[in-house]
C-alpha cells in the first residue's frame, strides 16, 4: 500500500478521472458485517483490493451486526471468509494488516445505542489516524432495515458531509414493488442527498457489462448498425443451471422477474439501447439509461400473454444430476406460484429502436449457466446469390459469462466451385486477449464507492423507471391465479416462451 | 467420373447456376501445351478436376505447340507435370485415364497446317466419343500469338458455335499498353463474340477473392459501413518476398504496375468498391466492376508524385538469405528503370466513395508474402471516455494469402478499474473453419470455362477500363527518365511511399 495520502480531502479531486487517484482515507462500515453477502463477497473483495494496493493507505473497517461477537471473533471471521472465498490465496501479511484495521460494533440496526457506539468508534479511529476519514456505510442487510438504518445514521449525525465525505451503499433488492421502491427513495432522500446514495446493481460492476459500453462507444463499427434500420431484434439471456441453493425463503417471495429482470437485465438493456453519452460521467450515462428505461412501452394488461411468459422448473437432470421440481424443493410452500423463469418481449419507443423487439429471458435450472446479449441484424435486403442456400442474418453476440466473448456470425463462401454460403464465426475471447484475471464486480464497486464515483450505481429515477416496466407484469401475474408453465430442469425453459416471438424470430439455444 | 452425360447440349442448361451441372462433353485445346504455365498450373489443375469428378465424363485434351513431340512424349510430359506440381499425389488410375484422353498436335501457332491438323483431330475425337464436343481453346502462349491464333481459329472454322459451344481462353497479359489491349480486343472481336472470350485474371479464381463478394453481399454487417460516411481509407497490399525467379526477360519489360496492379489489384479494388449487383451473374457483376473502374479518377500528369511511387529493390536479406539488388540480377539490362514496387493513391469518384483514398501497393523482395485488404473505418466522432488513451479507428482486414483470415480490430476495455481501452482483434480463419483444401484458382477457372460461366473472367470493357487507370502512370514514368526509389530487399518498400498518404493515414506493416 504505497499510494500517497491525499490530505486534506478535496471533493474536486475525487471527481477527477475514475482511477487515476487512490481512494481517500476512509472507514468502511458494513452493516450486516458477518452476513452471507459480506462473507462471500465483500470481505474477500476488500482483501483483493488490499492485495493490489487499491485500498486507501489509511483504511479502517467496521462491522456492525446484531450478532454478539467480540472484535477478535469478528476479525477471525473476516480472515476465515477471505481464506475461504477470495479469488486469491491470501498473503498473510496483507491479510494481517486488513484484519488489524477491522473493528466491530455489536447492536441492533434499529437501536439508537448501536449508532452512538458506531459514532464513538469512528471518532476514535480518526483520532488514531490523525485525520478525518471518509465514511462509507454499506447496507448489506435484509432490505427492511435499509430505511431504518439510513434514518438512524441521520439522527446520529452519521450522514453529514461537512466533516468528511459520507456515502451510503444500498444492496439489492431496492424495494419489492414499485410503491416500495418509491417509498424507500422518499425515506432515504429525507436524510441523504442523491449524490450520497450508491444503489448496488452488481451487474454494473462486471467487467463484461462495462465492456459493452466500451465496445459500443469506442468503436466505429457498431454505432452505424445500432438502430432499427439495421437491427432486427435484440435478445438478452441470463440462464442459470442452479436451483434455489437453499434460499427458498428469499426466492419464493421474489421470483425470476424481480430477482434478475427488474434490476440486472434492464440495466443491460439500457446500456445496449442508450444514446451515446456526452461524457463518460455518472450523471451523463445514468441520464441516458433513464431515457431508455422510460421509453420502454408499458405492457397493457390485456396483451400480457403476447409479451410475457413465466415458467417454473419441474424435475429433470442437469449435467447428469437428477434434480427435484421447484414445488418439491425444501421450504417452498405448496401454494407457491412463484416463477423461476421469465421471458419478455419489450419495445423501446425511441426514434432509434421503434419496432425492434428486445427479448429478455432468465431462469433457473436451465441447461447451463449463460449470460449473453445477441443482436440480430436485418437480413440482407437482396441476396444476389441464387441457390446459395438460406442465409442466416448476421448476429453480434456478447457473451457476458461464464466465458467472456464477442462473436460475430457471418456468412462466408464454402470453398469450391459455385457460391455456397455457410455461417462462420469471428470471435474475440476476453480471457485469451487479456491475461490478467478480471477483478470481481464487488471489488470494482467498493473502490468506486470509496472514491465517490457513482457511475456504476443506479440513480433513484433509474430504479423507479425499472419498476415501472416490471410492476404491470407483476400485477397481472399476481391476479390471474395461473400457475407458471412447467419446464423440465435441464431444458431451455417452457415451450410457451415461443408465444411472445415475432414471426420469424427464434430464441437462441442456451 | 460418374456424372451423367448431357446430350444433346443445351446452351440454356449451361447457363443455369454455376456448379449444379457438370461441364458438357468437351475438348480442351491448350496452345502452348508443354509451356511453363501449362506444366505448372493447367495440367495439374486438370488432374485435380478429374480426381474430384469435376471433368466431363467425355473429355479430351489436345496440346498444341511448336515443340516437336510425339503423342506419347506429350502424354509422358503431362504425367510428369502432374506428379511434380499437383497439390495431390496422383492416383495412377485417374492419371492413366487423363493421359489416355490426351493428344498432341505439333505445329507453329501462325501456321495454317497446324489448324488443319487440329481440326481433323477434333473431328476424329468427336467420332470416337460419338457426339459433338464443346471446344475450349486455351491460349497459354506468349501474348504476341493471341491475335494470330484467334485469327487462324476463325479461318479454319474452329471459332464457329453452330456445331457445339466454342470458347477461347486468353491468358495474361492482355496487352502491355492501353493501345495494345484495345487493338487486341478489336482483332479477336472480329472473329469471336464477346461471350466466347474468356480473359484470364487468375486472382478472380482465388477462393479468397470470391469470398470478398460473399462477405460483402451476403452479410448485413458490412454494407451499412461500406461508404464514405464510415470508411476513412482502403488499403490493398500484395507483397512478395521472391525476386525475379529467373524471369528477368519477362519482368524487366513489364514491371510491378503492369504485372500486378493493372489486372489483379484493380480487380480487387473493383470488387471491394462495386455496388451490389442485381444478380450474381457474369454480366451483372462485370457491369458493376466496370462502373467502378471507369470512376477511378485519372491521375493528372502534373500531380503524379502525389499519387504514385515506384521503387526498385536493392540488395538485402530476407529470412536470413542475402539477396542481390535488382540491377545485379542475371538478365536485367544495365539501363533498366523497371519498377519492382509500385504504390498508388486512387480515388473512386462515386457517390459512395468520393473522398476516400484507395491505396494500392505491390512489390517484390518485400519482407514477406502477404496479400491483404484493410478497410479503415472513420474514428469515432466523439470519444466520451476521458483519459482512455488514443483509440485506433476500427479496421476490417481481409487477408487473402498466404493464410486466409478475416479480422476486425476493435477497442475493448482493459480489465480493471477505470476505462482504459486497448485494441483487440476478432478473427475468423478460413483454414480453421473449412477443413477442406481450397481448389487452386486454375481449377475453378478451367471448369468455369468448360461450363461457359464467364463471371470470373474479365470482359473487354473491364480490361480497357483497367488500362485507362494505369496508362497515364506508365506514360509519366516512361518519360521522366527517373530511376525508381531504391529499397532494401526484406524491407517494406521505399520510404518515399509515405509521400502519397493523406495526412493521418499510414501504411500497414507488411
Amino acid at each position: 500500500m504505497s499510494e500517497p495520502v491525499f490530505e486534506p480531502m478535496d471533493p474536486e479531486q475525487l471527481a477527477i478521472g475514475l482511477d487515476q487517484l487512490p481512494p481517500p482515507s476512509s472507514v468502511l462500515v458494513i452493516f450486516g458485517g458477518v452476513g452471507d453477502l459480506a462473507r462471500r463477497k465483500l470481505l474477500p473483495a476488500l482483501y483483493n483490493l488490499a492485495h493490489e494496493g487499491n485500498l486507501p493507505e489509511r483504511f479502517r473497517l467496521i462491522g456492525v451486526s446484531h450478532t454478539d461477537l467480540g472484535e477478535d471473533a469478528f476479525r477471525e471471521q473476516l480472515a476465515e471468509a477471505v481464506r475461504r472465498f477470495s479469488r486469491r490465496t491470501p498473503d498473510p501479511e496483507v491479510l494481517g494488516a486488513l484484519v488489524a484495521g477491522a473493528h466491530y460494533v455489536h447492536g441492533g440496526f434499529e437501536d439508537g445505542t448501536t449508532y452512538t457506539a458506531l459514532c464513538a468508534r469512528i471518532e476514535q479511529l480518526e483520532e488514531e489516524v490523525g485525520q478525518p476519514l471518509a465514511r462509507v456505510h454499506y447496507l448489506s442487510t435484509a432490505p427492511r432495515f435499509f430505511g431504518p438504518i439510513v434514518e438512524q445514521l441521520g439522527e446520529h449525525g452519521l450522514a453529514r458531509t461537512e466533516h468528511a465525505p459520507t456515502r451510503v451503499v444500498i444492496e439489492k433488492p431496492f424495494g419489492t414493488t414499485q410503491d416500495e421502491a418509491h417509498e424507500l427513495n422518499r425515506r432515504i432522500r429525507e436524510v441523504l442527498d442523491e449524490e450520497q446514495i450508491f444503489r448496488i446493481d452488481h451487474y454494473l460492476g462486471k467487467e463484461t457489462v462495462q465492456n459493452l459500453l466500451a465496445l459500443r462507444f469506442a468503436n466505429g463499427l457498431f454505432e452505424p448498425l445500432w438502430n432499427r434500420t439495421h437491427v432486427a431484434s435484440v435478445q438478452i439471456t441470463s440462464a442459470e443451471a442452479v436451483g434455489l441453493e437453499g434460499r427458498a425463503g428469499y426466492y419464493d417471495g421474489s421470483g425470476a422477474l424481480r430477482d434478475l429482470v427488474q434490476n440486472h437485465l434492464l440495466q443491460v438493456l439500457a446500456i445496449l439501447a442508450m444514446e451515446p453519452p456526452t461524457a463518460f460521467a455518472a450523471d451523463d450515462i445514468r441520464t441516458e439509461k433513464v431515457k431508455v428505461l422510460r421509453a420502454v412501452e408499458p405492457i397493457p394488461r390485456d396483451r400480457m400473454a403476447e409479451h410475457a411468459v413465466r415458467g417454473r422448473y419441474g424435475a429433470g437432470s442437469i449435467g447428469g444430476e437428477v434434480v427435484p421440481a421447484y414445488r418439491d424443493e425444501p421450504g417452498v410452500p405448496e401454494t407457491s406460484r412463484t416463477e423461476t423463469f421469465a421471458a419478455l418481449r419489450l419495445h423501446v419507443d425511441t426514434w432509434r429502436w421503434a419496432g425492434v423487439p428486445f427479448y429478455i429471458r432468465t431462469g433457473k435450472r436451465l441447461s447451463r449457466k449463460l449470460t449473453e446479449v445477441a443482436v440480430t441484424l436485418q437480413p440482407v435486403p437482396h441476396l444476389a446469390f441464387e441457390g446459395a442456400g438460406a442465409v442466416q442474418p448476421n448476429q453480434i453476440i456478447f457473451t457476458l459469462q461464464p466465458d467472456e466473448h464477442v462473436a460475430i456470425k457471418l456468412a462466408a463462401k464454402v470453398p469450391g466451385s459455385g457460391m455456397h454460403l455457410r455461417p462462420v464465426t469471428m470471435d474475440f475471447s476476453y480471457g485469451t486477449a487479456f491475461l490478467s484475471t478480471s477483478p470481481e464486480a464487488y471489488e470494482r464497486l467498493i473502490t468506486d464507492a470509496l472514491r465517490g464515483e457513482a457511475l456504476l450505481f443506479t440513480r433513484a429515477d433509474e430504479v423507479e423507471a425499472q419498476w415501472s416496466v416490471i410492476q404491470p407484469i407483476l400485477d397481472a401475474w399476481g391476479t390471474d391465479h395461473a400457475t407458471p408453465d412447467e419446464y423440465a430442469s435441464g431444458s431451455d425453459g417452457p415451450r410457451s416462451q415461443a408465444r411472445i416471438l415475432r414471426p420469424g424470430d427464434a430464441w437462441r439455444a442456451i
